[in-house]
């Protein structure tokens, strides 16, 4: 925690016992180098010198005293040097202090541990506290023990070591030891240590009482541990233990092995991955020891490393991905952009945040992805983008990293990562324990497929408006926009519905016993029509219509915030037909596939409903579609009709949507647009500086707003329950796959979440944490009740 | 109530009956069409036969029968005819329906009894019943009562009647009376109705007996009768009575009036007053003598008539109001226009819903108004506007009614009205009932004095944006934009200063004794910055920069969503120097009012805050600005440092924003766009079709969503006043002026509401008659637990 003092201080040097240590060691210069260095730290964390005086006037000295001795390096300076120099430090200290420097040990030792203690209320420490939620009166601690030396001689040494390889996880003791010297050497990098192994040479004795400790920590603490220890003439002494840090590889084989070793449960392995890590072991990454030019960072949208040669609009990247890889970089990405998103291996934009049309598409197909890459001077037309000097124009190779959001130029060899059966049955036992289920947002057969290996029991949301944007579809879709009256409109949409037909049918099969979620048509009509003149005059050509007419309509679909426009269910409202058309594929689909033995379970979701009424109709137009499809086709398929709730009006009116709806989906993202007022294709602007000047203790979009939007979500189901108590929930936004959002969603008793094919495994695994963390996990009834509570509760 | 049979059945004929009443009258004709007329109706009503027979079969017969004897009128058909006719729908209704016709009057009347009843469960009536919220269990009532006849010679009669002029509110009894004639022969048109006076001379024992029974009427009822009645040879009969509708000036006067008579206490003069008629005494309005040509109809956005000729933009508006009146016609307004809409007489758009900017702009200035009028074809580029054949070109006069919503070719006189004597004294009777205080919301000293003498106590909402967009603050607007880094911004900003501080002591001035709350700067910069090539070029001719920079800027500063995106203390945290700038110029100008003796209460607003901490933040900045103006000009200044609560999260979390905000402002416009996810500039593509289908009751924009929007609200004053319970609370939508949203706000327990200057009257009007129906007034402290009970329940 920032502002808490985890300074180690060698306390107990005085001029007296430097002077010992010096005849003692042997080693002179060490022993008033210590000394200095304590006084120098003393003086900055027990004195506060640096506020103080106002600057560093003790590495001045230090500075200062190189000079004139010309040297350049600490460690060149004699050891009288350095005792004289203790001396002007002292002086330093009592002239802006006022206070002398203690000589008494025990005098020392209170002065540090009260400036421990004071730490607690720097400015900087409330702040975090604040900011984290961490109660004032938590307290700190101060540790006291006696020092030990690893620089007493060939018998002595330091060393830093894991208990098992933190990158691979192999059960093999890992580390560097350092003979004859401190820890401080080994990080000021002044001679190379040697590995471990080293250390059974030279002191046999204390590597097998090393390798004793290790075994006995590990078996203590359960646990890969991260070691710190020093050997003084011959005895090992620990300094340091802690949990290791590792690779997601690495945890993964640990945990699992640790089961078998029998060292922990089940239970406790599927606690010891984090769900965020898994990413690193679904996507390929960059090698480790490839050297790199590194070209901007952007923000890391979708994870996985990319190699292609740059186009800068879809079409060419649709023409040229025929034959060679190629990332599509553009200033921001549109629904128009949807099928070179598609033939690209990567996405890059100069605009736009982490829940960008970008960054949402490109998560959405587990392509890497970065966004909002503002060094990048993105010049569509010219076909080339600038950062500073660099030019990188059409055709150029470039790499991406989305885990880092690294563009780098040139090709850099990927690492293929891999899994393994030990993750299989890791996430085999995080299935046992979790409450949730997981499915996932799908909008292709491909995409459904792919999210079934990993373990997705069905689409929990699936983005009709995606089908219309590929080949000549968007040629009918436009049609029907265009057309002056139903009459046009139905014709247009015959054409759609053998398409959606068998769109649907598709994800039916990829999804054979497990149901299907699908919204209606969401976005507003606009985003299906080209909007630059010479677009515009190219369709007129093609559509045979007036350009003044397209433009015309063109012009008149469009919104000054579109976000809140004519879309969702208003849509369906004002053109029934669409819906009908939508429906009429859905139940024509399952029907087809319900014939060759697939077990299908629709659900229909009607998008950014606000009212109840307008469910009411929706309803109406649903039900009368379905029953005339099973009449014609003599087949009948259960279903059920329910709504996402995306608008803040629908959360605080769930009671009345809950008589009409069989299921809610959260769709988290538009809540958050909605509740917080904050457009995400916007935000570029100022959220940032939100984040990193901690207004905003983390991005909304990546995880769920629990105190704000959570509340309203909390409403939602409480309300909702309260009129159909065994109403299916769920959330279909992209806080689906984010961790923290998951366990929400288990505290809150919703049945499912719903996320990118790539992120089902992390949310399997995060949905069984939070079942494990939870003690009142096996009533799932006790979250239920939220709604009122959270409204009420702050 | 639709669905209800309203209808007054002449029950008791036959054939029989039907011929001695042709004996007993001595006309034929006019029984058996008294026969004809009751069969007809019984048929429609109690047999239901249109909708079994798919079609009005009766008509058709009276048709037939009219074209078989060569006669147009009805009444021109023989007694024989019509007794024939009788028999032919007979036959018709027991063919159609396998009932008989029941010849027995008790037979006829249960049967009409049971078809009143049956009525209640129509799907008509039910849905009715369902949208306007009237328990199925309410049931409804038959009168049953003995016919009379007005037909029986010369001392018989029929009249309506008011028991005072329903126009002036005089005290005189107004009406018509038509000799030997049924109330039918009235509406039918048949012949010209007497003045009621007549009646004085042909049947003066009845004329006098009326004159009594009307007496007694408004004693028993103590308001104004609306009477229809009856003689029978020379005895008068009371067929119904029921309370007269008005003009708001008879409204007025009859209510002070009565109270003068001692017919009514002050407490029922006050909720005797619709408050939105108010609307009707404030403005002109079109000479109801007057023929005219309506163009169009568009919604009635803000209330008044108003004569001018067209113009087409603001800079012409400007420069013609010099010399004669006009009226700004636009597609839709921006705040460019905004001095333009100053200049004119009225505003009329294409496009743009209620509370679209020019309805809300215009509504602020009291100016008439028109937005959304479809039928218009503007044409800003040709300088015209059409409606189907008809062109109206730059300089022609039109003439609109704002609150009618219709446009008129040419100029029609139009009348004033006035204020008077009764209508301050009824407003003072008002303000001794209410509990809410009334604030307007006002930008300029002439709309604040003009509220003040309206009775506004003070100004809930100064929007500082529009002081930017007169004359060369523009200019200056722009600079501070374009500034490369914060030394230009500051500059710019000094420009303005002087200018803001000047405009704030005029508010200041004007609310002497009332506290005045300013909003900090609120919209996108984008709104401040010309968007068409050539305005840029000219703009950046005047400014002096590159076009290419600003066309840049523009570009940049250009979002997809702006309502959601960088506007309110998103700006105010992005750019701290804006914050200090406006409010080192509204203590300036406090300090200086102040000491002139001016009594000054300002109440610094932030807008759009979401999370607490962006209050916290700007709290910082306001408070460490305020000190800075107090030491240096000496002087102090009570203040109030408060938010708006605008977006959903920030209601959700008012126990947080509360622990630093000293009064809440709700700002129900936005607060409405959020939670409904509603654009109230896009909503005019279906909003009008939800409310023709009835999918929403009312304009969410017009009248607070209680449901939805209110019950946010509702946990905003909860929370707040949980964590402050003495938290002054307001609201300053355009709610603030609708009476059913002020009983609304009443009811919660807030403190003020703030409205547009022309609307305080109402509003006033309106929180009396909240405070009077409401059996808690007395404990004001009531509602105020209305956040959890209304999140709570339905």
């Amino acid at each position: 925690m920032p502002g808490m003092m985890d300074t180690i201080l060698n306390l107990g040097l005085n001029d007296e016992t430097a002077e010992g240590l010096a005849t003692q060691s042997g080693n002179a210069r060490f022993a008033y180098d210590s000394y200095r260095r304590f006084v120098q730290m003393y003086g900055d964390v027990v004195f506060d010198l640096k506020a103080v005086a106002g600057g560093d006037l003790l590495e001045e000295a230090l500075e200062h005293l190189k000079q004139q001795r010309g040297v350049v390096r600490d460690m060149d300076l004699e050891a009288s040097d350095l005792r004289d120099l203790v001396a002007t430090f002292k002086q330093i200290i009592t002239q802006q202090t006022g206070r002398p420097f203690p000589d008494d040990p025990g005098e020392q030792l209170w002065g540090a541990i009260e400036a421990v203690f004071r730490s607690w209320d720097t400015r900087r420490a409330t702040d975090y506290r604040r900011v984290h939620d961490i109660p004032d009166d938590l307290g700190t601690a101060v540790n006291v023990v006696a020092m030990v030396y690893g620089n007493m001689g060939d018998d002595s040494g330091t060393g830093v070591a894991f208990t098992r390889d933190p990158s691979t996880g192999e059960r093999t003791v890992f580390g560097e030891f350092l003979p004859n010297a401190q820890g401080e050497d080994v990080v000021a990098g002044r001679r190379d240590p040697e590995p471990i192994r080293a250390m059974a040479d030279r002191c046999p004795d204390a590597y097998r009482d090393f390798l004793d400790v290790c075994r006995t920590l590990e078996t203590h603490y359960h646990d890969m541990q991260d070691i710190e220890f020093t050997v003084e003439r011959g005895t090992l002494y620990m300094l340091q233990t802690r949990t290791a840090k590792r690779t997601a590889q690495a945890a993964v084989r640990v945990a699992v092995e640790m089961v078998d070793e029998g060292l922990i449960a089940e239970r406790e392995a599927v606690l010891r991955v984090q769900p965020a890590q898994l990413d690193q072991l679904l996507h390929p990454t960059i090698d480790p020891e490839a050297s790199i030019e590194v070209l901007a960072v952007g923000l890391p949208a979708s994870p996985g490393a990319a190699i292609g040669r740059v186009v800068f609009d879809a079409d060419t990247a649709e023409r040229r991905a025929a034959n060679e890889p190629v990332i599509l970089v553009r200033r921001e990405t549109s629904p128009d952009d949807f099928h070179g998103m598609v033939a690209a291996q990567a996405i890059l934009t100069q605009r736009g945040g982490m829940t960008s049309h970008a960054a949402v598409v490109a998560r959405g197909m587990g392509k890497s992805c970065i966004v909002g890459c503002k060094e990048l001077d993105v010049s569509e037309k010219d076909r080339v983008f600038r950062v500073d000097q660099v030019r990188i124009a059409e055709g150029d190779w470039i790499t991406v990293d989305g885990s880092t959001g690294q563009v780098i130029r040139g090709q850099v060899p990927l690492v293929d990562p891999g899994l393994d059966e030990r993750f299989d049955r890791l996430m085999g036992w995080a299935d046992q324990f979790r409450m949730l289920r997981v499915r996932t947002n799908a909008d292709t057969p491909h995409d459904a497929e792919r999210a079934r290996s990993f373990g997705a029991e069905g689409i929990g949301l699936c983005r009709t408006e995606h089908m219309f944007f590929e080949g000549d579809r968007i040629t009918a879709m436009r049609e029907m926009i265009l057309a002056r009256d139903l009459e046009g409109r139905r014709r247009a949409l015959l054409k759609l519905l053998p398409m959606q037909r068998q769109d649907f049918a598709g994800l039916f099969r990829a999804m054979d016993g497990y149901p299907v979620t699908i919204r209606l048509l969401d976005p507003p009509l606009h985003e299906f029509l080209p909007h630059t003149d010479e677009e515009i005059q190219d369709l007129a050509t093609t559509m045979d219509v007036a350009p003044d007419r397209l433009k015309h309509t063109v012009s008149m679909l469009t919104e000054a915030n579109p976000m809140l426009g004519h879309r969702g269910c208003r849509l369906g409202i004002t053109f029934p037909e669409i819906t009908e058309m939508q429906v009429e594929a859905i139940f024509l689909a399952a029907c087809e596939v319900a014939d060759e033995g697939v077990a299908v379970f629709p659900e229909i979701m009607v998008p950014l409903v606000a009212h109840v009424e307008e469910l009411r109709r929706q309803e109406r137009v649903v039900r009368q579609t379905a029953e005339r499809v099973f009449t014609n086709t003599r087949c009948r398929i259960d279903y059920l009709f329910g709504t996402m709730i995306e608008l803040p009006r629908t959360a605080l009116t769930a009671d009345e949507i809950a008589e009409v709806a069989e299921f809610f989906s959260f769709g988290t993202n538009d809540l958050t647009q909605t509740t917080f007022g904050l457009s995400r294709d916007d935000a570029g602007r100022f959220l940032p500086i939100y984040l990193e000047q901690n207004i905003l203790p983390t991005d909304p979009f990546q995880s769920l707003d629990q105190r704000g939007v959570g509340r309203l979500v909390g409403v939602g189901v409480g309300l909702g329950r309260e009129t159909s108590p065994t109403l299916k929930i769920g959330i279909c936004g992209e806080h689906g796959g984010d961790p923290e959002s998951i366990a929400f969603c288990h505290h809150l008793g919703l049945n499912y979440v719903s996320c990118s094919p790539f992120r089902v495994p992390i949310a399997r695994l995060a949905a069984a944490q939070a079942a494990l963390c939870d003690v009142s996990t096996p009533q799932l009834g006790v979250g239920l009740s939220g709604g009122r509570d959270i409204a009420a509760n702050a």
